[in-house]
């Protein structure tokens, strides 16, 4: 397997023309040589399969050309999406992606960014599991550009590119409102530290703080392993005590998926028996019947985004420290219309 | 940015120890050191920030421990899940992936495996855009180990982990005509150069040549960028002519989404107005309401199996030239059951 890889002296001498004509070549500097010099050149690499180390390359010019994405849970769509508008920006000026999932875990996290740095990446993406800059603090010290997308850091000098999530959640929830339900239920994975669920749950409580439903919020967190089963009982213990109108909402897309499932297999239906809204990180919510009225996000212009950052700042130029990516709120048929009682 | 980097002689300097003990230290070499020595670089190390440099480390190794990945199209969620199997096992073993987005485009996919050359990559993982092998020569003369996953590769000796569409699209097939449908209808993506959707295919018309069911097979080809709208009037036009029961059969994962989304936008109701069935590459069917009849595969084992392979060739070891993951079949409530006529 491993046979001795050719060197820019081997092609030198099968052409016979210098390492510097051959070097200069590689590095596309054509002014000084003759189209039969080029064409030999190119002959001699077809034939061989020669190509240019440019690990060994970017060794001297301290540049790897490659950078490192670290996103919080592959399996989510988001992150695909993310991938996708990312790597179109930076493909096309010449950078590769190493890309690393951190399954939603602080530590896995942490040894893979240690990895990035270990393999000298350019840059880092962050799609953080904490928003807790301190857990970052080791990133420092180094030398790559850092930045953050998607979820905040409170309390960093990184730039971010993100969603104001406390804007359209609460936009969602003044829909609700206005189609004369009485009482909201959030449903939610564990709240805590991650700024996006966090800014969309509070803009919800603020809401029912000004009375928006004349029944108090009702919130139901939903742990990562429950069962359909088990989510099935908690929510219909919710929902056995409800008096007038009611309407779920489901703060993150996976979650959605699983609530429907429940919904439906309990022959629950929306939005004759319940509303449900939802904030779609999945952008598949237009894809199941009946239509939900959701938050969509736009991943992939948030990719393109932080990667056009990126490149900015290798090149020494500034960025915004925050930018904000919008969303759009998308009515279809989840929710009935109502007098209020 | 560019701050020069420590070396192992700023930290044997700062411990006041020799260059080769550092060295050992960051080997894991700690035999012939006392505790008090590897404390003392530990604290130099935890001061300065300093990062070992594995690209130049694997320079002088010729092992750059990065492994290639390129997918056919990143937004697909078998992609995502493929990633995240192939990860798990890679990462354990200390390798990073480099992952690319083909977007099923035959040359942006050679651009990138050059690319992946250059990066001096030890292994490949090519879930290729097309089945022909003479398209991927150019990688034969080259030093990586090269895998092939989920579509194969027709004439290649490059080791295959795939899954037996063939078996599983007849199984499928099989079903529909046991519960009494007169004809079934394929909804695909163009067929030709995907190994994976022709296998599925092929067992269809296989099986309705022996008369499987009474009326002949009709074959819905949609074009990538096909519009709601339109695939309705493809559909509609060929639902008016049915007579008797008839199930679609939709080959792939994302084409189901949206066949599902038209029947829901006009109110055709399954299994009551047709029968659904269709291969699953998305794991997402289980979601929808109805519950669809699928082939589920096993996307993150088929990740799994590929890199046990990649490590096992990158020791020296030999591996199976083909490998099949199981899928299986998921009977839902997408197809009703019927006397035959």
């Amino acid at each position: 397997m491993a046979k001795k890889p050719l060197t820019i002296n081997d092609i030198a001498a099968q052409a016979s023309v210098s390492n510097a004509t051959v070097s200069r070549y590689l590095n596309g500097h054509y002014e000084k040589m003759s189209a039969a010099t080029r064409a030999r050149i190119q002959q001699v690499i077809d034939m061989t399969g020669f190509h240019l180390n440019r690990q060994a390359q970017s060794l001297k010019r301290r540049s790897s050309h490659l950078i490192g994405m670290v996103v919080a849970d592959v399996e989510n769509l988001f992150s695909s999406l993310l991938f996708k508008g990312t790597d179109q920006i930076l493909a096309a000026a010449g950078y590769q992606i190493v890309l690393m999932n951190a399954d939603n875990d602080l530590k896995v996290e942490r040894q893979q960014l240690q990895r990035l740095l270990e393999l000298q990446v350019d840059g880092i993406i962050l799609q953080p599991v904490s928003a807790t800059a301190a857990n970052y603090a080791f990133l420092k010290q180094t030398q790559p550009v850092v930045d953050i997308v998607d979820r905040q850091l409170r309390g960093t000098n990184w730039p971010q590119v993100t969603t104001d999530n406390y804007r359209y959640s609460a936009q969602l929830t003044k829909t609700v409102a206005r189609r004369g339900y009485n009482q909201l239920v959030v449903v939610t994975p564990p709240l805590g530290d991650n700024t996006a669920r966090d800014d969309r749950y509070r803009a919800v409580t603020d809401l029912c703080e000004e009375k928006k439903f004349s029944r108090p919020l009702q919130t139901l967190t939903i742990q990562p392993d429950t069962t359909n089963a088990k989510l099935y009982q908690q929510l219909i213990a919710i929902l056995k005590k409800r008096t007038g109108h009611t309407a779920l909402y489901v703060l993150q897309g996976h979650l959605l998926l699983q609530v429907m499932t429940v919904l439906a297999e309990n022959q629950i239906k929306i939005p004759e028996q319940i509303g449900l809204v939802a904030y779609d990180d999945w952008s598949l919510s237009q894809l199941m019947q009946p239509g939900i009225t959701t938050i969509q996000q736009q991943p992939r212009a948030m990719g393109q985004r932080v990667a056009t950052n990126v490149l900015r700042q290798l090149a020494g130029q500034s960025v915004e420290p925050l930018t904000m990516v919008e969303s759009a709120l998308h009515e279809r048929d989840s929710l009935g219309t109502f007098a209020k009682k």
